[in-house]
């Protein structure tokens, strides 16, 4: 807690207010990660495009400094969220992404049979290593490139060439 | 290096004995990770036994109390690498994925115009996300299906029927 006061450069006090315990912040924090995922799932009308948009808002908040410290926090803390925490924003996150996909699905873009699972850790898990470890921007062609391996990842087959159409027609 | 020190449960003048700078600390962390990558890239027979066993490498050093330290003090320490040993540690690791890609494309496993670039923050990043936020292992149905969709993502489009063979077959 007191790491992220100083990284917030605010009071410890305004902290503990607003976040009574290590695990309401740590929980806020990936609340907050969740609702950028909620937020990118909002439509633009391509599985790239939409991935792209969820990479960008995960890399903006790992970027920002509150975002940095209570990732940090996250990642260091070895039980600080509980595991019936952790169950109810996997499961929101989960939610979110069937939403995505369902969506990929309807427009041709997604394999019946691919589970939208795997594509949270790889996503934002990619952006973590980009932001966090090699200290780059996730943007531009590093991007692009990350998002296209998971689109032809869960494309169907037959979902390649028009998938190739809509991402050249951006 | 304090709190590496306490979470590897040894004094505070080994750390130093042997890392004598925090970034030396660090960047030995990152060639502990990307040694893992030059192993697992030994060789399975397929890619998806070759980047499941590249996981798991890097699963298992991130679940060590040392790599965890190491770890936590990479992500949270702002400017803890220089940008040389960053740069020397990602031609590094572009070289290993090189040489895997190069290997499954052979076996037509692998498009042509499919850069290898974003699979180690895609892979590496994946393992981070399931290890160090989920608390989950990164093993079993988890791993084989984010490894898939890597595998599909980087396929040619007559290569996915082999791959299809080839993963049932082991």
């Amino acid at each position: 807690m007191e790491r992220v006061a100083l990284r917030a450069e605010v009071n410890k006090t305004s902290i503990y207010r607003r976040w009574p315990t290590r695990e309401a912040l740590v929980e806020a924090a990936l609340a907050r990660v969740h609702g950028a995922v909620a937020r990118a799932a909002g439509g633009h009308g391509t599985l790239q495009a939409d991935l792209e948009a969820l990479a960008r808002s995960v890399a903006a908040l790992l970027s920002s400094p509150l975002g940095r410290a209570l990732t940090g926090s996250a990642l260091a803390g070895g039980g600080a969220l509980a595991a019936s925490s952790r169950k109810r924003l996997e499961q929101q996150a989960s939610a979110e992404l069937e939403r995505l996909a369902g969506r990929a699905r309807q427009r041709g873009e997604w394999a019946e049979h691919a589970s939208p699972r795997p594509l949270l850790a790889l996503l934002v898990g990619a952006v973590m290593h980009r932001v966090l470890l090699e200290r780059a921007p996730a943007s531009g062609a590093w991007l692009r490139d990350a998002v296209s391996v998971l689109v032809r990842g869960v494309s169907p087959p037959s979902g390649r060439r028009s998938n190739a159409r809509a991402s050249s027609a951006r």
